[in-house]
């Protein structure tokens, strides 16, 4: 199926727009059980896993872009600090942190619409610290297959809070098996 | 954290109210490379994910709460029929799937909740085709962790269009690693 992995931008902002308001319908006012409850130790709850995405989209997404169009290669993307949620969380309850995601999230499409980027853009190279070259279109694919990888943890997380709950169903449930990839 | 797998009825019905207003907020009016691709022959895309919901809400979940509470283990549940969608998803889009799983989890959720159920009638129990004695806690659970499952299975499914995309990132993006032990 080789055109299912063709990157457009249309496609990818449809999603990346979708995100916040699909983590709002799902977590807004839900029970502590399901969204502050981790995996156990060094794992992520609900709260953590948006946490993480406000400072990824803080942090990471909309200034790599600008580091690709801005530098190229010559300029490697700032390394990612996984654990930055850690602080900009701080104080914050759910409800705040999914607020700030939505805020965050337009701010980010629209300074990526303004840009109005072309073919030709999409195929510029920026410097990854650790993966090394890669391209405008692979950064905005990643964004989008980002909030993917989190909705995915997500769903592993709070089915997790159920694993003894479900009895004997747990050999028909594929979530209760996930090794934590996505983490 | 013993206390993280307890079951509360008032906790999943809060997480399944939620379920189709998630599905509506992520998947209308998306493109189709998101809501019509799969994984390759024999896989779902997000449209038969959806589809799939629909028939379970139809003829298992109630049907099964019913089922326990009128005759206990005396008489086992009907058998799960996973490919229900196909005839009851037939010529409809997604827009209508999405429409059909809010009225329909929004029955079960009026139904379930009108049965007024004690601590002492989630200890019943019942017997499963397959697996043997079940608890009608244990259905309940299930219920939920099963709209989690197929969250898991809708975020992966999606990933996948992307997974050429990503280019080298598709190293840091767990959902694409996932074996599908969702389907």
């Amino acid at each position: 199926m080789p055109n299912s992995n063709k990157f457009s931008l249309t496609d990818a902002i449809a999603l990346l727009t979708r995100t916040p308001v699909t983590l709002n319908a799902l977590l807004r006012g839900l029970p502590d059980i399901w969204t502050h409850s981790d995996e156990g130790k060094d794992t992520w709850s609900a709260f953590d896993i948006v946490g993480h995405l406000n400072s990824a989209e803080r942090h990471d997404w909309m200034p790599r872009v600008r580091r690709i169009l801005e530098s190229g290669g010559a300029r490697p993307f700032d390394p990612f600090d996984r654990f930055a949620q850690k602080r900009e969380s701080e104080g914050k309850t759910l409800e705040q942190l999914l607020d700030d995601f939505s805020r965050l999230r337009s701010e980010s499409l629209a300074a990526l619409q303004a840009l109005n980027l072309k073919s030709a853009d999409l195929a510029r190279r920026g410097k990854h610290p650790a993966l090394g070259a890669v391209t405008l279109s692979e950064l905005l694919a990643t964004w989008a297959v980002h909030d993917l990888t989190h909705l995915h943890q997500l769903s592993r997380v709070m089915a997790y809070q159920y694993r003894e709950a479900v009895g004997p169903w747990s050999a028909y449930l594929g979530v209760l098996k996930c090794s934590g990839h996505s983490a």
